[in-house]
């Protein structure tokens, strides 16, 4: 039995579509029992309009909720009674293995940190979303608020998102690289030419070396290594690369009568295509590296994505990724040593 | 009347497609004179298979040809007779306004610095390609060799870039903004914080903030300023995201009898409306800053992106693009010392 907490009150289609979410999740799943943190009437309110094992959903109340544009950090302080709060508190007290939620990121990387707290050894938690590729999901890692980060830092990326990808995804051996501007192993800045060989020497990982930004979306690795200034600019032009692509597919084929009927005729097949390159068929992106799991989900999550992100949880704790992170700290302990 | 020196043997489909896009470009204007620069046999077999104005086109010999995975600083020193060496060396001794080449990145934004120089004043010349947008094309400003960039460089390309956009692409009041991670002034890395306020302080620029990657390619700006890292990895990305869905909407239309009927009405339509899309229409990305100009164009650059790379020379010298950053430079120094 896994317990996880979910933000009824965090992201666009909030409360509606998380209490949504949290309903198909325990509807496929026996072993899932989830907490749904937020206003009670809201929440129960939405609840009223699903069918769902009783003993599966319990409403934890919280009176507060985190906006977007809250500076994160005075916003965890204060709002002690908010979703997110509250949220991160059951896991820290282990009432609950893992939080989801769809609201500030900002808030969610302060308060994962600050409320549920770093696995000894990690330095600094990555946010690791899963991006879609030609061969299926590439984990980038980070994408969270670590700009500035140090090459020590970088490696645990590498070993916390190896072990993510072999463990939780079923990618054997995953292939793990390093962003750069060039394949070469002298090219870069200085951050990725102190890293580079830091990498090479884990013996626990399948470093690979460079990757450039244009073999990502061919699904060059596995995992992708990067700082969280680089990881977002990746992250958010994806997006925007995509969103403006299909919106300019979809209007050249409204163009004239013969496009229009091409394109009634080529949509169902298109769509089917394309819909491996949804990034919500992965759920949302574990904030690793912290004693219990925390998943922030897009703010604009639908049911089926707020699904996905409580099923990853499952996998998460089956797998013991936590426990696999320790002893993987442990080992680069040991080697530091020698 | 304008004379541009083109690197016949750099590039992929060198030395047919650039010879073949010189001939375009003296045939669609007769100010334009082409010095091609390279092995003279290669060359004249290539120019008997086209028609154009004798006088327009001359050949300057260079019997080596600097590869693409040579070590650049190596190369323009020990190469004198490679088609980069010598096409730079006409413009530094003004018996060519610009070199336009296909050739190796780091050999020439390398050449470019050591060979043609640096304008007084400038601190890093950057390289500043056009990238496709919904709403026309942007400047991303700086995709060269400068990685770890200081905020002052960032601000020298803000200017650089403005002065660019408003008169070779006649934007007027060229918005420019900095890459950033979110979109409140506080967000960013040490870089960003730094340059911000320099940016906002700028009286000859209009800057109008932070611009997330997402909005890159809904034209969010039409100056986009950042270090050379992440302007690479926003170059490659764009082309790399592109490149995989084009991909996948077309194996979307075969997949059955009935989609592949759609595709042939679509198709037409299609092709017309990616065009815009597509960066090789405005030609190469120039080295800005330099005594003279010197344009990068793509790898594989076919013969209509060289001849728009060498129409693109024209705009720079009519409008006087040099004297401007000259001027803007003095400007800059008065500031500095009131």
């Amino acid at each position: 039995m896994i317990k996880v907490a979910v933000d009824a009150m965090g992201g666009d289609y909030a409360p509606a579509e998380m209490v949504a979410g949290a309903v198909q999740a325990v509807n496929a799943n026996r072993e899932i029992s989830v907490l749904l943190v937020g206003q009670e009437p809201a929440v129960a309110e939405e609840l009223k309009k699903h069918n769902f094992p009783a003993e599966q959903i319990q409403i934890v109340p919280a009176t507060e909720i985190i906006e977007t544009e809250e500076p994160p950090v005075n916003a965890i302080r204060k709002k002690k009674d908010s979703s997110i709060v509250v949220g991160m508190n059951l896991v820290k007290k282990k009432e609950a293995d893992a939080f989801v939620s769809a609201g500030s990121s900002g808030a969610i990387l302060v308060g994962g940190q600050v409320i549920v707290g770093r696995i000894k050894g990690v330095e600094r938690p990555p946010l690791a979303p899963l991006i879609p590729t030609e061969k299926g999901a590439s984990l980038l890692i980070d994408c969270g608020a670590n700009v500035d980060a140090r090459a020590s830092h970088l490696v645990q990326f590498a070993r916390m998102g190896s072990i993510y990808m072999e463990h939780v995804m079923g990618v054997k051996n995953p292939r793990v690289a390093i962003v750069n501007i060039g394949a070469e192993e002298e090219k870069g800045n200085a951050l990725v030419k102190e890293t580079f060989p830091l990498l090479k020497e884990c013996r626990d990982i399948n470093f690979i070396g460079s990757i450039e930004a244009r073999e990502i979306p061919h699904g060059g690795a596995d995992v992708i290594v990067c700082e969280a200034f680089v990881g977002n600019v990746i992250l958010k032009l994806y997006e925007g690369v995509g969103a403006t692509l299909i919106s300019k597919v979809k209007s050249g084929m409204m163009v004239n009568l013969r496009s229009k009927i091409g394109a009634l005729l080529v949509k169902p097949a298109l769509k089917e295509t394309l819909k491996s390159f949804d990034s919500s068929q992965y759920g949302g992106a574990p904030l690793l590296g912290l004693n219990g799991l925390v998943v922030k989900t897009h703010g604009n999550s639908k049911a089926k994505e707020v699904c996905n992100s409580i099923l990853q949880c499952m996998a998460f704790k089956e797998q013991g990724i936590n426990d696999k992170i320790r002893e993987s700290l442990t080992a680069e302990n040991q080697e530091n040593k020698e």
